[in-house]
């Protein structure tokens, strides 16, 4: 029997990458966790033209859009691909942006709450994650690492 | 004329990833910033055995290791890909591991000195480039975001 929370629309992704990063994003995620739902990429090449960037970009949004916007994940700020997704920020659709796409954001991105939290909301919980996750191999085990000069 | 530093021995670069996530971070990086040397990348599949990935992931640090170490960058801790991962601190080469790889990082490793810094301290680097690269695209520019509430 179908809920009624089947029916209420949830938070469209896109990851938008230099190359086609976003898409082995989302097949990994596919293999650990199982297909994300309402997800698209967007792979630019550094010599594309920005408008095609940015209208690429807006169909990618508008094809992931159920009403209640878009949380759009993209690989470094301060590039051309990250103006183009400011771009998207036109006050016509709820829109956060988070940089530094990694993949346990978009593992995350399997579980969390799309239906109930905000693009702004989802983006803060999933920058949270995204900053935890990346540590060192010595922080999670206590093994000790060897320096050059004691390996001499 | 060859200077002195080029025969200087640097650290090899190892990228981890379920599925070709690696590759696509280094292509990416060498269209925004030239290639990256004595870098490899090991793709895992979910389904692979742990000790054909040790192996793997054992020849590719062999083949970027100068003699003075190898970091290892990977997308997930606490995945089989990682505790291969692991299995490469054995105590016979200087190894450090940063998990929750992305693309900013990846960048810096075109541009730090590879040479002059061990494995260890290279991970802190990255570390800390690769966390303060996440961020809201709403802190990077003060545009407002719409919320879906204002949005009805």
């Amino acid at each position: 029997m179908a809920s009624a929370h089947e029916s209420v629309p949830q938070v469209g992704l896109v990851i938008v990458t230099h190359g086609t990063c976003g898409e082995c994003l989302l097949a990994a995620a596919a293999d650990i966790c199982g297909p994300v739902s309402r997800a698209s990429t967007v792979a630019v090449s550094v010599h594309e033209d920005f408008n095609e960037i940015v209208r690429r970009l807006g169909r990618a949004c508008d094809e992931v859009d159920e009403g209640v916007g878009v949380l759009i994940l993209v690989d470094v700020h301060g590039s051309s691909v990250f103006q183009a997704c400011l771009a998207m920020i036109d006050g016509t659709s709820s829109i956060e942006i988070v940089c530094g796409v990694n993949l346990p954001m978009i593992l995350k991105l399997t579980t969390v709450d799309r239906k109930g939290l905000s693009p702004p909301e989802m983006a803060e919980l999933i920058k949270e994650v995204g900053k935890r996750s990346i540590r060192l191999g010595s922080e999670l085990t206590g093994k000790i690492v060897m320096h050059p000069e004691e390996h001499r």
